[in-house]
Protein backbone atom coordinates (compact mmCIF):
# COMPACT_ATOMS: atom_id res chain seq x y z
CA UNK A 1 0.00 0.00 0.00
CA UNK A 2 1.39 3.69 -0.91
CA UNK A 3 -1.19 5.68 0.07
CA UNK A 4 -0.65 9.28 -0.24
CA UNK A 5 -4.22 10.98 0.69
CA UNK A 6 -5.26 10.89 4.39
CA UNK A 7 -8.17 8.54 5.35
CA UNK A 8 -11.15 11.08 5.87
CA UNK A 9 -13.88 8.25 6.60
CA UNK A 10 -13.99 5.94 9.14
CA UNK A 11 -14.13 2.31 7.72
CA UNK A 12 -12.03 -0.15 5.91
CA UNK A 13 -9.65 2.36 4.41
CA UNK A 14 -9.17 4.45 7.81
CA UNK A 15 -8.97 1.06 10.14
CA UNK A 16 -6.00 -0.16 7.58
CA UNK A 17 -4.47 2.89 8.17
CA UNK A 18 -4.47 2.39 11.53
CA UNK A 19 -3.05 -0.78 11.36
CA UNK A 20 -0.60 0.03 9.10
CA UNK A 21 0.47 2.77 11.72
CA UNK A 22 0.56 1.06 14.35
CA UNK A 23 2.60 -1.67 12.44
CA UNK A 24 5.14 0.60 11.26
CA UNK A 25 5.45 2.39 15.30
CA UNK A 26 6.26 -1.07 16.38
CA UNK A 27 9.14 -1.43 13.89
CA UNK A 28 10.26 2.01 14.86
CA UNK A 29 10.68 0.98 18.30
CA UNK A 30 12.41 -2.18 17.22
CA UNK A 31 14.63 -0.91 15.01
CA UNK A 32 15.88 2.47 16.41
CA UNK A 33 14.29 2.74 20.02
CA UNK A 34 12.18 5.33 21.35
CA UNK A 35 12.93 8.81 20.34
CA UNK A 36 15.14 7.71 17.25
CA UNK A 37 12.15 8.37 15.31
CA UNK A 38 9.14 11.27 14.38
CA UNK A 39 5.75 11.29 13.13
CA UNK A 40 7.29 11.75 9.93
CA UNK A 41 9.19 8.30 10.01
CA UNK A 42 6.30 6.58 10.89
CA UNK A 43 4.29 8.05 8.28
CA UNK A 44 6.63 7.49 5.58
CA UNK A 45 7.13 3.32 6.83
CA UNK A 46 3.01 3.21 6.83
CA UNK A 47 3.08 4.71 3.19
CA UNK A 48 0.95 7.53 4.79
CA UNK A 49 0.94 11.49 4.63
CA UNK A 50 1.97 12.86 8.19
CA UNK A 51 -1.28 14.78 7.83
CA UNK A 52 -3.58 11.93 8.15
CA UNK A 53 -1.52 11.08 11.44
CA UNK A 54 -1.58 14.52 12.98
CA UNK A 55 -5.46 14.34 11.94
CA UNK A 56 -6.21 11.13 13.73
CA UNK A 57 -3.42 11.54 16.74
CA UNK A 58 -2.53 14.70 16.67
CA UNK A 59 0.86 14.36 18.42
CA UNK A 60 3.52 11.02 18.65
CA UNK A 61 3.15 10.26 22.17
CA UNK A 62 -1.14 10.05 21.83
CA UNK A 63 -0.08 7.70 18.76
CA UNK A 64 2.19 5.63 21.11
CA UNK A 65 -0.31 5.68 23.53
CA UNK A 66 -2.52 3.97 21.65
CA UNK A 67 -0.29 1.27 20.01
CA UNK A 68 1.13 0.90 23.70
CA UNK A 69 -2.66 0.47 25.26
CA UNK A 70 -3.52 -2.02 21.82
CA UNK A 71 -0.95 -4.24 22.59
CA UNK A 72 -1.78 -4.29 26.26
CA UNK A 73 -5.81 -5.13 25.52
CA UNK A 74 -4.82 -7.46 22.28
CA UNK A 75 -1.98 -9.49 23.72
CA UNK A 76 -2.50 -9.63 27.95
CA UNK A 77 -6.33 -10.50 28.69
CA UNK A 78 -7.35 -11.38 32.30
CA UNK A 79 -7.96 -14.66 32.60
CA UNK A 80 -10.60 -16.62 35.00
CA UNK A 81 -9.69 -19.82 35.73
CA UNK A 82 -12.27 -20.05 39.22
CA UNK A 83 -8.84 -19.19 41.68
CA UNK A 84 -6.96 -16.69 42.23
CA UNK A 85 -3.86 -19.03 42.11
CA UNK A 86 -4.84 -20.04 38.60
CA UNK A 87 -5.69 -16.38 37.67
CA UNK A 88 -2.82 -15.00 38.38
CA UNK A 89 -0.65 -18.17 37.14
CA UNK A 90 -2.51 -17.43 33.67
CA UNK A 91 -2.22 -13.75 33.79
CA UNK A 92 1.54 -13.41 34.89
CA UNK A 93 2.22 -16.37 31.72
CA UNK A 94 0.48 -13.97 29.29
CA UNK A 95 2.34 -11.15 30.16
CA UNK A 96 5.47 -13.29 30.43
CA UNK A 97 5.00 -14.14 26.55
CA UNK A 98 3.72 -10.58 26.11
CA UNK A 99 7.24 -9.14 26.68
CA UNK A 100 9.62 -11.92 25.45
CA UNK A 101 8.26 -11.07 22.39
CA UNK A 102 9.99 -8.09 20.42
CA UNK A 103 6.78 -6.30 20.44
CA UNK A 104 6.56 -6.82 24.01
CA UNK A 105 10.21 -5.67 24.22
CA UNK A 106 8.83 -2.45 22.65
CA UNK A 107 5.95 -1.82 24.94
CA UNK A 108 8.31 -2.16 27.92
CA UNK A 109 10.70 0.22 26.71
CA UNK A 110 7.79 2.53 25.59
CA UNK A 111 6.19 2.73 28.68
CA UNK A 112 9.27 3.49 30.04
CA UNK A 113 10.24 6.47 28.00
CA UNK A 114 6.22 7.66 27.70
CA UNK A 115 6.83 7.88 32.05
CA UNK A 116 9.17 10.81 31.71
CA UNK A 117 8.47 12.70 28.34
CA UNK A 118 6.37 15.71 30.19
CA UNK A 119 3.20 16.09 30.27
CA UNK A 120 1.82 14.28 27.18
CA UNK A 121 4.45 11.44 28.87
CA UNK A 122 2.52 11.71 32.39
CA UNK A 123 -0.86 11.43 30.59
CA UNK A 124 0.10 8.51 28.71
CA UNK A 125 2.02 6.75 31.15
CA UNK A 126 -1.05 7.26 33.24
CA UNK A 127 -3.49 5.90 31.09
CA UNK A 128 -1.20 2.80 30.58
CA UNK A 129 -1.25 2.63 33.97
CA UNK A 130 -5.10 3.04 34.61
CA UNK A 131 -5.74 0.53 31.97
CA UNK A 132 -3.66 -1.94 33.27
CA UNK A 133 -5.13 -1.40 36.89
CA UNK A 134 -8.85 -1.87 35.71
CA UNK A 135 -7.84 -4.83 34.22
CA UNK A 136 -6.09 -6.36 37.14
CA UNK A 137 -8.61 -4.94 39.91
CA UNK A 138 -11.55 -6.90 38.13
CA UNK A 139 -9.61 -10.72 38.23
CA UNK A 140 -8.69 -9.55 42.10
CA UNK A 141 -12.41 -8.38 42.48
CA UNK A 142 -13.50 -11.46 41.43
CA UNK A 143 -11.31 -13.40 43.72
CA UNK A 144 -12.57 -11.88 46.52
CA UNK A 145 -16.43 -12.28 45.55
CA UNK A 146 -15.58 -16.10 45.77
CA UNK A 147 -14.09 -15.28 49.70
CA UNK A 148 -10.25 -15.08 48.68
CA UNK A 149 -7.53 -13.14 50.20
CA UNK A 150 -6.40 -11.42 47.43
CA UNK A 151 -2.96 -9.59 47.22
CA UNK A 152 -3.48 -5.56 46.13
CA UNK A 153 -3.04 -5.08 42.69
CA UNK A 154 0.49 -2.99 43.31
CA UNK A 155 1.31 -6.12 45.20
CA UNK A 156 0.94 -7.89 41.99
CA UNK A 157 3.02 -4.95 40.44
CA UNK A 158 5.84 -5.19 42.49
CA UNK A 159 6.39 -8.63 42.98
CA UNK A 160 4.88 -10.75 39.91
CA UNK A 161 5.08 -7.74 37.08
CA UNK A 162 8.26 -5.87 37.88
CA UNK A 163 10.91 -8.90 38.58
CA UNK A 164 9.50 -9.74 34.83
CA UNK A 165 9.75 -6.35 33.95
CA UNK A 166 13.28 -5.78 34.97
CA UNK A 167 14.60 -9.07 33.68
CA UNK A 168 13.70 -8.61 30.23
CA UNK A 169 14.72 -4.83 30.06
CA UNK A 170 18.24 -5.85 31.62
CA UNK A 171 18.14 -9.09 29.67
CA UNK A 172 18.32 -11.51 32.65
CA UNK A 173 16.34 -14.36 30.68
CA UNK A 174 14.67 -16.54 30.03
CA UNK A 175 11.45 -16.28 32.25
CA UNK A 176 11.03 -20.03 32.38
CA UNK A 177 6.97 -21.36 33.37
CA UNK A 178 8.79 -22.78 36.65
CA UNK A 179 10.10 -19.16 37.21
CA UNK A 180 6.77 -17.44 36.57
CA UNK A 181 4.81 -19.81 39.10
CA UNK A 182 7.20 -19.33 41.48
CA UNK A 183 6.90 -15.69 41.58
CA UNK A 184 3.37 -16.02 41.86
CA UNK A 185 3.48 -18.99 44.71
CA UNK A 186 5.61 -16.42 46.13
CA UNK A 187 3.45 -13.52 46.58
CA UNK A 188 0.43 -15.43 47.24
CA UNK A 189 2.03 -17.15 50.02
CA UNK A 190 4.30 -14.22 51.48
CA UNK A 191 1.68 -12.41 53.71
CA UNK A 192 -1.19 -13.97 55.95
CA UNK A 193 -3.41 -11.01 54.68
CA UNK A 194 -2.96 -12.04 50.52
CA UNK A 195 -2.63 -16.07 51.28
CA UNK A 196 -4.63 -17.92 49.59
CA UNK A 197 -5.26 -21.73 49.77
CA UNK A 198 -6.75 -22.82 46.71
CA UNK A 199 -4.48 -25.09 45.59
CA UNK B 1 35.57 25.99 31.77
CA UNK B 2 36.17 25.92 28.02
CA UNK B 3 38.68 23.40 26.89
CA UNK B 4 39.37 23.11 23.30
CA UNK B 5 42.54 20.54 23.91
CA UNK B 6 41.72 17.12 24.72
CA UNK B 7 43.41 16.10 28.05
CA UNK B 8 47.02 14.67 27.07
CA UNK B 9 48.03 13.71 30.76
CA UNK B 10 46.75 11.98 33.55
CA UNK B 11 46.41 13.88 36.90
CA UNK B 12 44.68 17.08 37.65
CA UNK B 13 43.60 18.10 34.37
CA UNK B 14 42.58 14.69 33.14
CA UNK B 15 40.24 14.32 36.23
CA UNK B 16 38.59 17.46 35.81
CA UNK B 17 37.67 16.21 32.25
CA UNK B 18 36.58 13.08 33.27
CA UNK B 19 34.03 14.66 35.84
CA UNK B 20 33.19 17.63 33.65
CA UNK B 21 32.25 14.72 30.81
CA UNK B 22 30.24 12.55 33.18
CA UNK B 23 28.35 15.78 34.57
CA UNK B 24 27.92 16.53 30.75
CA UNK B 25 26.20 13.07 29.83
CA UNK B 26 23.99 13.31 33.08
CA UNK B 27 22.89 16.54 32.19
CA UNK B 28 21.87 15.50 28.34
CA UNK B 29 20.30 11.79 29.80
CA UNK B 30 18.16 14.20 31.95
CA UNK B 31 17.39 17.11 29.50
CA UNK B 32 16.97 14.53 26.44
CA UNK B 33 16.62 10.78 27.32
CA UNK B 34 18.79 8.31 26.12
CA UNK B 35 19.78 8.48 22.43
CA UNK B 36 18.87 11.75 21.72
CA UNK B 37 22.76 13.31 21.66
CA UNK B 38 25.73 12.32 20.32
CA UNK B 39 29.64 12.67 21.24
CA UNK B 40 29.78 15.90 19.82
CA UNK B 41 26.54 16.99 21.97
CA UNK B 42 28.74 15.76 25.12
CA UNK B 43 31.69 17.31 23.68
CA UNK B 44 30.33 20.31 23.17
CA UNK B 45 28.25 20.75 26.96
CA UNK B 46 31.45 19.77 28.55
CA UNK B 47 33.86 22.22 26.40
CA UNK B 48 36.17 19.20 25.62
CA UNK B 49 37.06 18.39 22.12
CA UNK B 50 35.05 15.19 20.39
CA UNK B 51 38.79 13.61 20.28
CA UNK B 52 39.77 13.43 23.64
CA UNK B 53 36.27 11.69 24.47
CA UNK B 54 36.94 9.12 21.48
CA UNK B 55 40.24 9.03 22.71
CA UNK B 56 39.61 7.98 26.20
CA UNK B 57 36.48 6.40 26.09
CA UNK B 58 36.51 5.23 22.53
CA UNK B 59 32.98 4.99 21.61
CA UNK B 60 29.56 7.18 23.62
CA UNK B 61 28.43 3.18 24.90
CA UNK B 62 31.60 2.80 26.93
CA UNK B 63 31.34 6.63 28.31
CA UNK B 64 28.05 5.96 28.99
CA UNK B 65 28.80 3.06 31.00
CA UNK B 66 31.46 4.91 32.81
CA UNK B 67 29.33 7.66 33.82
CA UNK B 68 26.63 4.54 35.12
CA UNK B 69 29.19 2.33 37.04
CA UNK B 70 30.76 5.37 38.58
CA UNK B 71 27.05 6.39 39.76
CA UNK B 72 26.17 3.08 41.13
CA UNK B 73 29.72 2.71 42.54
CA UNK B 74 29.97 6.25 44.28
CA UNK B 75 26.16 6.03 45.52
CA UNK B 76 25.33 2.74 46.68
CA UNK B 77 28.11 1.18 49.02
CA UNK B 78 27.52 -1.75 50.33
CA UNK B 79 26.19 -1.36 53.97
CA UNK B 80 27.70 -3.47 56.82
CA UNK B 81 25.63 -3.15 59.46
CA UNK B 82 25.90 -7.11 61.62
CA UNK B 83 22.75 -8.36 60.15
CA UNK B 84 21.26 -9.35 56.97
CA UNK B 85 18.16 -7.79 57.93
CA UNK B 86 20.11 -4.43 58.71
CA UNK B 87 22.23 -4.71 55.47
CA UNK B 88 19.28 -5.11 53.34
CA UNK B 89 17.58 -2.16 54.65
CA UNK B 90 20.24 -0.42 54.36
CA UNK B 91 20.52 -1.24 51.11
CA UNK B 92 17.50 -1.16 49.69
CA UNK B 93 17.07 2.73 51.73
CA UNK B 94 20.67 3.49 49.68
CA UNK B 95 19.22 2.35 46.53
CA UNK B 96 15.81 4.49 46.49
CA UNK B 97 17.21 7.48 47.60
CA UNK B 98 19.91 6.70 44.30
CA UNK B 99 16.75 5.84 41.83
CA UNK B 100 14.75 8.78 43.39
CA UNK B 101 17.09 11.44 42.57
CA UNK B 102 17.68 12.89 39.12
CA UNK B 103 20.88 11.26 37.98
CA UNK B 104 19.31 7.98 39.46
CA UNK B 105 16.59 8.17 37.40
CA UNK B 106 18.75 8.93 34.50
CA UNK B 107 20.91 5.94 35.43
CA UNK B 108 17.97 3.34 35.74
CA UNK B 109 17.19 4.82 31.92
CA UNK B 110 20.63 4.06 31.01
CA UNK B 111 20.43 0.67 32.01
CA UNK B 112 17.52 -0.12 30.16
CA UNK B 113 18.58 1.90 26.92
CA UNK B 114 22.17 0.14 27.05
CA UNK B 115 20.76 -3.25 27.86
CA UNK B 116 19.01 -3.74 24.13
CA UNK B 117 21.96 -1.41 22.29
CA UNK B 118 23.64 -4.42 20.14
CA UNK B 119 27.01 -5.89 21.63
CA UNK B 120 28.79 -3.02 22.94
CA UNK B 121 25.16 -2.18 24.96
CA UNK B 122 24.92 -6.27 25.74
CA UNK B 123 28.88 -5.32 27.32
CA UNK B 124 27.90 -2.72 28.97
CA UNK B 125 24.77 -4.11 30.88
CA UNK B 126 26.79 -7.26 31.62
CA UNK B 127 29.36 -4.84 32.90
CA UNK B 128 26.51 -3.09 34.85
CA UNK B 129 25.43 -6.27 36.33
CA UNK B 130 28.43 -7.89 37.35
CA UNK B 131 29.80 -4.72 39.27
CA UNK B 132 26.50 -4.86 41.81
CA UNK B 133 26.48 -9.28 41.54
CA UNK B 134 29.84 -8.80 43.10
CA UNK B 135 28.72 -5.60 45.34
CA UNK B 136 25.53 -7.66 46.31
CA UNK B 137 27.55 -11.31 47.14
CA UNK B 138 29.88 -10.17 49.48
CA UNK B 139 26.91 -8.86 51.66
CA UNK B 140 24.93 -11.99 51.25
CA UNK B 141 28.38 -13.71 51.75
CA UNK B 142 29.21 -12.20 55.11
CA UNK B 143 25.58 -13.03 55.96
CA UNK B 144 26.04 -16.76 55.80
CA UNK B 145 29.14 -16.58 57.54
CA UNK B 146 27.10 -15.26 60.58
CA UNK B 147 25.07 -18.60 59.94
CA UNK B 148 22.03 -16.61 58.58
CA UNK B 149 20.41 -18.08 55.46
CA UNK B 150 20.90 -15.23 52.81
CA UNK B 151 18.66 -15.04 49.55
CA UNK B 152 20.25 -15.62 46.41
CA UNK B 153 21.41 -11.57 44.93
CA UNK B 154 18.70 -12.32 42.09
CA UNK B 155 15.69 -12.92 44.59
CA UNK B 156 17.19 -9.29 46.22
CA UNK B 157 16.87 -8.00 42.75
CA UNK B 158 13.32 -9.55 41.94
CA UNK B 159 11.61 -8.34 45.47
CA UNK B 160 13.49 -5.42 46.29
CA UNK B 161 15.31 -3.93 43.54
CA UNK B 162 12.79 -4.34 40.89
CA UNK B 163 9.81 -3.24 42.28
CA UNK B 164 11.57 0.30 43.13
CA UNK B 165 13.05 0.53 39.32
CA UNK B 166 9.78 -0.28 38.27
CA UNK B 167 7.81 2.15 40.50
CA UNK B 168 11.07 5.28 39.73
CA UNK B 169 10.64 4.02 35.99
CA UNK B 170 6.46 4.48 35.43
CA UNK B 171 6.60 7.55 37.88
CA UNK B 172 5.00 5.45 40.92
CA UNK B 173 5.75 6.98 43.67
CA UNK B 174 7.10 8.15 46.63
CA UNK B 175 9.53 5.38 47.73
CA UNK B 176 8.85 5.70 51.61
CA UNK B 177 10.78 4.22 54.20
CA UNK B 178 8.17 1.80 55.28
CA UNK B 179 7.51 0.53 51.72
CA UNK B 180 11.47 0.32 51.33
CA UNK B 181 11.36 -1.34 54.32
CA UNK B 182 8.72 -3.49 53.59
CA UNK B 183 9.78 -4.79 50.31
CA UNK B 184 13.11 -6.34 52.75
CA UNK B 185 10.43 -7.96 55.13
CA UNK B 186 8.62 -9.83 53.00
CA UNK B 187 11.32 -10.84 50.95
CA UNK B 188 12.94 -12.37 54.10
CA UNK B 189 9.38 -13.44 55.44
CA UNK B 190 8.33 -15.25 51.98
CA UNK B 191 10.68 -18.31 51.32
CA UNK B 192 11.77 -20.61 55.10
CA UNK B 193 15.09 -21.32 52.82
CA UNK B 194 15.51 -17.37 53.03
CA UNK B 195 14.45 -16.58 56.28
CA UNK B 196 16.53 -14.89 58.53
CA UNK B 197 15.69 -14.29 62.11
CA UNK B 198 18.02 -11.27 63.20
CA UNK B 199 15.40 -8.62 64.29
Amino acid sequence: MNERQPARRPGGRSARVRAEVHQAVTGLINERGYGNFTVGDVAARAGVADSSIYRRWGNLDTLLTDVALTHLNARSPMPDTGSLAGDLRAYAANVAREITGPDGLALLRLAVALSHNGRQGVKARDDLLAERSRQMQSMLDRSRERGEQAPDALDVLDHVLAPMYVRVLLGIGPLTPDYVDGLVDRLLSSRPSSQSRVR
